[in-house]
């Protein structure tokens, strides 16, 4: 499989998800508690295998087997922060990927200062909503919880900084889908209104991330998440009658599509 | 819309979901990790903007922005304990409403101490089972889990005590449900058989309050939120084949059930 | 209902799931965050009463009332394994049984030391895939996460090993499953390829596991709990499209299975 003309990835979409399901890549997911669920189900149905691996006495030791570590501070406390930074320096010193989920890092102070210290340590990608991710590059925001309250075009040039400072990939997440390493933007369409509506489906794609950072480049990793996000959404949507019958169905799809389906794909956008 | 002729309510369960969809009010619940995911669909579903943040060092913090916070005791441990305490701390002081769930508390002496001590803060609403009322009041129960053993009606009047000792709108739930302010007495019909079936719906009921409570009277935020389980547990009940079948068709119910649906509701009596 | 002629069971799986329903057995579930949810509906659904009380300031006290105690490692730390060690010590005391699931206790040293211990103190049942019995018992796997990488039967003679060791029935799940009480081996076949593509499923049966053993003898239990997982996995096979289908429709299933659908059930071989 090559990547379709339009883009300058190395590996496509389809591609990278040949290679996700030919690896079945072991990731790391220190997630909140909402989330470890469905995460753990989105990871099983795309074909990745997720571990979730958390507490401080072994969470180092894990990041050395894992082939990628994810990080969501969704619902954090000390000990888990404990865990997380472990987690990520031995991912680190091993050289394995890791994404970074700032989960509504602007609503206490606490969650600020974590935030603050976790991206500090530059993670492969950085995955947030638009207020997420406006707020992070020093922008105002109105968001108060884990819901964004800004379009994800307004957030594209303080990805562009974020991505440029602390050599990330930085993914944007909303209607439109918005990717970049800080030259280039990827865009991405697709998915459903009801995914908003499904609890730690971001957070899941979080995770999802790091499964295609286990098998791709970051950039084309980011594109390819969200590109099967996208289609699989997309599908669910179709046939779903409300966020519950949205839900399964969305696992059922991802499952479903195959390297196939996403070769000529129409969704990503090169800018 | 005005509130049917029967209800001395001052805002009718069909007004407060109007007002609910309106405002989409941020919820901070500090629930048991059984119920955290099923808990934020629930309030998805519903309209409302769920917020699962609870440890000590934020949990205060964030009540300040909430507007309403839950309390469940459910998967309790000391430190989740303090970042309850400090939640309720801060809702008091600005006057944000807050929801106790006492999970059964008499299933231990640690549990029974703790669900005490959050009852003596005065809580706006407390939302049990048959068997926790009573025994919250000091009444007996042969109840050990988190199942009931006592009928609803049974109830009543320890519900009405605690009311009227702890300045609470007291909720027992059960085939039958029954909300009090001390005085006056509603009963809500309607359901499903299958929602003892499914873990922690009771729990996500308790969350969906809170969201109710931010936007009407805590009586009728009580009221409204039963009616609303009432009416799309019914709904569900009617498509179900089994509890795998109920747990998706019920958030499917919840998001289609609209204002309009409810009024001129049947399902509550007010006594 | 009587045992058929194959089986040197004092309890068939109808008389066992017959017992289950009648009896609504608590069972105490010290489980990881991933399983609570689907564990806790898994229990309901096949008619026992599920509690996950975890903290060591209340486990043991809980473990006194209920009529079994699960403990599964897969997001262990150490204010949790307290917690555990509180259960088991008062379970054993009082004679109550407990199942023992090591969730990928060879991913850390830290998971290996939890996981020896207690093993040590003589589950009633232990229950893993074949790699996590292999290991167990000292022999090689290749294994890192959760996920198996060995077959079951290859895992027959640690099982052996281990429950003359300790005491335990020692049961190793996979595509055909294995029970013994290291003199008799049974084998259960059934199921679908959809149940590992479900995370926690194998943490549910480790649940359910001690609910049997609540009313049934220890080998009994084991292969009631498998033989019910087994007829459910199958039913819900036949109508799954995906993952998502397959979660739901096997909850309807576990509900749907009556005692008399388990007589003369052919799924279950002695050797």
């Amino acid at each position: 499989m090559t990547p379709p003309a339009s883009s300058p990835a190395s590996l496509s979409p389809a591609a990278a998800l040949a290679a996700l399901r030919a690896a079945a890549p072991l990731t790391q997911c220190i997630t909140n508690y909402v989330a470890m669920n469905i995460a753990a189900n989105t990871l099983l149905a795309a074909g990745a295998a997720p571990a979730m691996v958390h507490t401080a006495e072994e969470s180092g030791a894990f990041a050395r087997i894992a082939r990628a570590v994810t990080i969501n501070i969704g619902t954090l406390s000390p000990a888990w922060v404990e865990g997380m930074t472990g987690a990520i320096a031995a991912a680190t010193e091993v050289g394995t990927p890791w994404v970074l989920d700032p989960v509504a890092h602007f609503a206490s102070p606490y969650r600020a200062g974590v935030a603050r210290d976790l991206l500090s340590r530059r993670p492969t990608i950085l995955r947030g909503n638009a207020s997420e991710i406006l707020a992070l590059a020093g922008g105002d925001t109105t968001a108060k919880g884990v819901d964004t309250t800004d379009p994800v075009v307004a957030a594209g040039p303080a990805a562009q900084v974020l991505a440029r400072e602390f050599g990330s990939i930085v993914a944007v997440t909303g209607p439109v889908d918005l990717v970049t390493d800080g030259t280039r933007i990827a865009t991405i369409t697709g998915g459903s209104p009801w995914m908003p509506r499904i609890t730690a489906l971001g957070c899941s794609l979080t995770c999802l991330m790091g499964s295609f950072a286990a098998v791709a480049a970051p950039l084309d990793a980011a594109v390819a998440a969200l590109t099967l996000f996208a289609e699989a959404g997309e599908r669910a949507d179709r046939l779903a009658e409300g966020p519950g019958t949205f839900s399964w169905r969305f696992l059922d799809a991802l499952a479903a599509v195959s390297p196939n389906d996403l070769m000529n794909t129409t969704r990503v956008t090169w800018a």
